[in-house]
């Protein structure tokens, strides 16, 4: 059951909750204007967004909406069913931009490509509604017969988010329209046995259900929120044979774990909570808690990578964590951040907002390079030395563009809307999540935050704004990977927080009142359970929210396989404003290994393992995760040995 | 350089080499009569290859054969372009059983079903002896248009393997025949630019290489041979785009480790080891001595399983190891045992045989069940608790058949022809290369043997033929493995070899002189090389030649994945009649961990990690790990925690 039940209207951005959702938080408004993530965001919108309609011309896609609007001629392009999505999800990631409404020349040129993109998609829809390229110029439009592998509901719930947040953005009608179009004709097909709709089905790929959600949210049609709950519930059924793989072995009301390819499953849980919300499904929620907890616990790599395996982007067993192999797909850290911010808003509770720190720093802004222009799909936590990489889309290398173009303009999306994520709002007050340089506000109060975060621990808060009638509360989420903090707060200071991660700050505030915290940010070394065996034996570098991990371009002389930690010597930081646009480093004392000569066979008796020498002196460069693999190609390793 | 030359003729069995072969060893004839092989061989033909020809029936192999023929009507049945190979394979080993021409009744049945399908085959040829159903019926008789993926000249290979073991079993012409036509249809369409050719290319898979050698051995026709080089060293050049996977990314002659698909790899390989052979190329040998070295020194599992990635069944990178994702592909284990086999042959050098041993009764024989009716693809170390296994061929679960069933009519035919793997003769006498309870015969001596080999070290054997004209030289394999051992000879004992792992026993021999080896079987516990990230800080039980593996049938009460291994005690054996058809078990000491709670994260700071509190103590029942999953389905593993 939800804590309060607020009726703070929701700003505009991915999750807008209906006045009736019964959730314990709402999302709160935030500006970014300056810091980490202001420059992350300026290279998305001046590089990555501006590029995207250029790639998706010269793969082809938006040729195939122009083909299936009969105004070109020649076969569609593109490997996949899903290729329109590519389209979809960057609209949707230049809508988010656009709702900033800078006034600059650059969004006004970003707008015109909108427009021009959106007509393109217009003009592909069939007069029903149905709208997917693959089918009606490959499949000669044969719909819903390859429910499993098709996509068509996939790439609808792509085509709402768009155009939701194209609508919510700039208020404009004409990708609604379409989505509306498309939604409806959905609903007359879909349905339970008796419900009059000729078709009980689902789509093989979850995504479709939390688009309904947010088009009920932004249209206030009960139709579609019934219909996404169909969907949800219709999982597990075994209608499409029963693969985990397509989430269908078991309904997620009854689910244990998360299983089966991580990106759909975490999409169908996005989906799950959004039901909750707004429905008040206390079983669903239910469903959601345990199965975080489950995925937290025992599937979840360090840098919040979620997905074991290549094969299928499959979750793996439980303390299945390769380090090489890890999958980690872009994708699924993305729809991580969706799912767990859903929970934060539907319970209240800060972890859900640290995993989500730990995977915006972490997992998923290793999937887009420091210049925004090349991107990784799989995300794995070591490249071996005398590695030799396969190509393709799930190489451990970057790309300009992939053949499953997924990945980019999901980046893109989740940049352009990343202050969504940020902060929220209750009736007692603010409560900020993540840590940025910008304003925090709720329809009654303002906050002004200035920070070098994630680089330094302190972080300042301004009162700009607060009502004079009473007292409300200002609550920060101190980190759970955070061991000492100091709050001042005008003459008062604290240094322990709620057990729940929450650090209240109840008074009635004033304009220019100032909040000073301080998070230790010394680096630390970090082990996982014991059941995790891919790293027994090893420990990882970590500082602030920030995973480390070594390269090998900065370790001449040998590989990266050889290399022991020497855990007694102490770790020190080093600020290297040259090194990959800036940033800190974590220096450490390790040796090579000398390994004996054991022949042609690897293995030995255990008890007669001959002594290693001791090793040469070597001290490691440890860079944050997500700036790796933005120099020359070479293994790198998050989890060192330590013997 | 070959190091000897013999001219003494090879026995049937798939290598037989030509007089002029310039290599070190030549196969000698061996009959297995007894004991454990024997025993899985009775199962292999009593039960595995008589149902061969109704699974080949019910999964559409033979009824494709027949629409080829325009005998039957319907549709092509089967997912792959390779399903014909399925027949070859069970052809294959259903010779080599014949070879042994036992005159029993059911053997008369299976030499009839031979002949049947042998008639199918033939009808199945196209005029210009070229023979594959999927090109003929799905492609519309387009051949030699998809190299890549097509696997024709792969099927042409299995056909000539099953015509030469057809012909050499029986000296019956019907099967030699269709091969040679194929072979001769392949040799008119593929050569080398301004070969008066029209096609330079190879097959993505290789196979037809080790087949054209063996069929020139066979015929005496040197084209084959010629072609067979042609291939082998087309390989690397990029005709089909480069790929690892395919072989195509760097010749064998540059290479460096094995890499890409490992079936592919070790077909391959094995061809070059077949071509230096025949030719006397000495940059071939070296090519093979080199990537068998890296191989088992940074990509062979325990097992002597090939192959960590599930994903495009790819070797992976050096020391990349897993285990519950260890792919080690039952034909893996096959190909490597052919491949070393050629090594063994060409170089005299007993390290081949080693891993051959390690492989057959560990990679190899958990390829398929007591009973001899259910198959593993894949042959994981470690099976997890909580697995949700998907099924499908890569399951970890036995299956009746698979939908690509390469593997279980490639165990036949190795199991069928095992004897042909066990031991060598050269001018100086017979070697002994594995153990089995039976005859190893030159054209000039004779040994029988004795023993409960791998249950119990003692092999006792006792000359039955010799020339009385002067001495001739018995040499023992003493196995790697093997830390200690006797051998008594007379009124001698030796107990130890040549470096090269030789025991030599050279004299006059006379019928009834007998040597006893005994190798010491203690358990022991071994260790990997520190590379071998997955198994850092664990061990592996081992006895003999047998990896052991725990079970989770053995150890109700809670999972394995907790259990750590107490070293300080000792292993204890314990042979279980009653127990998988009796094995010798190794009984060990361990606990359960019991693990602190770690709320949802399950990493924490290395240097503040709670003590394990002692475990409960817990007696662990290790079982030689070829006859696992032969009970109920539950998890598994092999390397076992020590902290």
């Amino acid at each position: 059951m939800p804590r309060t039940r607020s009726a703070l209207p929701s700003p505009a951005g991915p999750v807008r909750l209906t006045p009736d959702a019964r959730t314990a938080l709402r999302p709160a408004a935030v500006t970014v204007d300056g810091g980490f993530w202001h420059d992350r965001r300026a290279t998305n919108a001046g590089v990555s967004l501006p590029q995207g309609p250029d790639l998706l011309e010269s793969a082809g896609n938006l040729h195939n909406l122009r083909l299936a609007a009969g105004t070109a001629e020649g076969g569609f392009q593109g490997a996949y069913p899903f290729v329109d999505t590519d389209v979809y999800k960057w609209l949707e990631a230049a809508s988010w931009h656009l709702a900033r409404d800078t006034g600059e020349e650059s969004d006004e040129a970003l707008a015109a490509d909108v427009a021009r993109i959106i007509a393109l998609v217009a003009a592909a829809q069939q007069p029903d509604g149905y709208l997917n390229t693959w089918f009606q110029l490959v499949k000669g439009g044969e719909r819903y017969q390859d429910l499993r592998w098709g996509h068509e509901l996939y790439c609808a719930g792509h085509l709402i988010q768009a155009a939701v947040a194209h609508h919510r953005s700039t208020g404009r009608p004409e990708l609604l329209d379409v989505a509306r179009k498309f939604a409806d004709h959905i609903d007359s097909v879909f349905g339970l046995p008796g419900s009059g709709r000729p078709l009980d089905g689902i789509d093989g790929h979850p995504e479709v259900e939390t688009a309904l959600v947010e088009l009920y949210r932004e249209t206030g049609e009960r139709r579609y929120l019934d219909l996404a709950g169909y969907f949800v519930d219709r999982h597990g059924h075994g209608l499409l044979g029963g693969e985990a793989y397509c989430q269908d072995r078991v309904p997620l009301r009854a689910a244990t774990n998360v299983e089966g390819h991580a990106v759909r499953q975490l999409y169908l849980l996005a989906a799950a909570a959004d039901l909750a919300a707004e429905t008040g499904d206390a079983e669903l929620r239910a469903a959601g808690e345990r199965l975080w907890h489950a995925m937290t616990t025992t599937k979840t790599h360090l840098t919040g990578g979620l997905g074991a395996h290549h094969d299928r982007e499959d979750f793996g067993d439980p303390f299945e964590l390769p380090n090489e192999r890890a999958y980690c797909e872009t994708c699924a850290a993305i729809a991580s951040v969706q799912w767990s911010w859903r929970m934060a808003l539907l319970t209240g509770e800060a972890r859900y907002s640290d995993l989500i720190e730990r995977t915006l720093y972490n997992g998923f802004l290793a999937g887009v390079s420091l210049d925004g222009e090349r991107w990784l799909y799989v995300n794995p936590l070591q490249v071996r030395d005398g590695h030799t990489d396969t190509g393709g889309d799930q190489s451990a290398r970057r790309t300009r563009w992939f053949r499953c173009a997924c990945c980019p303009p999901n980046v893109m999306r989740l940049l352009a809307s990343l202050e969504h994520y940020l902060a929220s709002a209750d009736e007692q007050g603010l409560q900020i999540h993540q840590f940025v340089t910008g304003r925090y506000a709720t329809d009654r109060v303002r906050v002004r935050a200035e920070t070098d975060y994630p680089w330094h621990g302190t972080i300042a808060f301004t009162v700009e704004e607060s009502p004079s009638d009473g007292p409300w509360t200002l609550s920060l989420r101190i980190p759970a990977w955070c061991r000492e903090f100091r709050v001042r707060c005008g003459e008062e200071t604290y240094d322990s927080q709620a057990d729940d991660g929450w650090l209240r700050l109840s008074r009635t505030w004033a304009p220019g009142d100032r909040v000073l915290l301080e998070l230790t940010m010394e680096p630390r070394l970090t082990a996982a359970d014991p059941r995790v065996d891919a790293v027994r034996g090893c420990v990882a570098i970590e500082r602030g929210p920030l995973v480390h991990c070594l390269e090998q371009v900065d370790h001449p002389g040998g590989g990266l396989d050889d290399i022991v930690l020497d855990t007694s010597r102490p770790l020190a930081v080093k600020h290297r404003p040259d090194l990959l646009g800036g940033v800190t480093t974590v220096v450490a004392a390790g040796r090579r290994r000398r390994l004996p000569d054991r022949g042609w066979w690897p293995y030995s008796p255990a008890r007669g393992v001959p002594a290693e020498p001791e090793g040469e002196p070597v001290e490691l460069t440890a860079i944050p995760y997500h700036v790796w693999a933005n120099r020359e190609d070479g293994s790198m390793r998050v989890w060192l040995p330590t013997s």
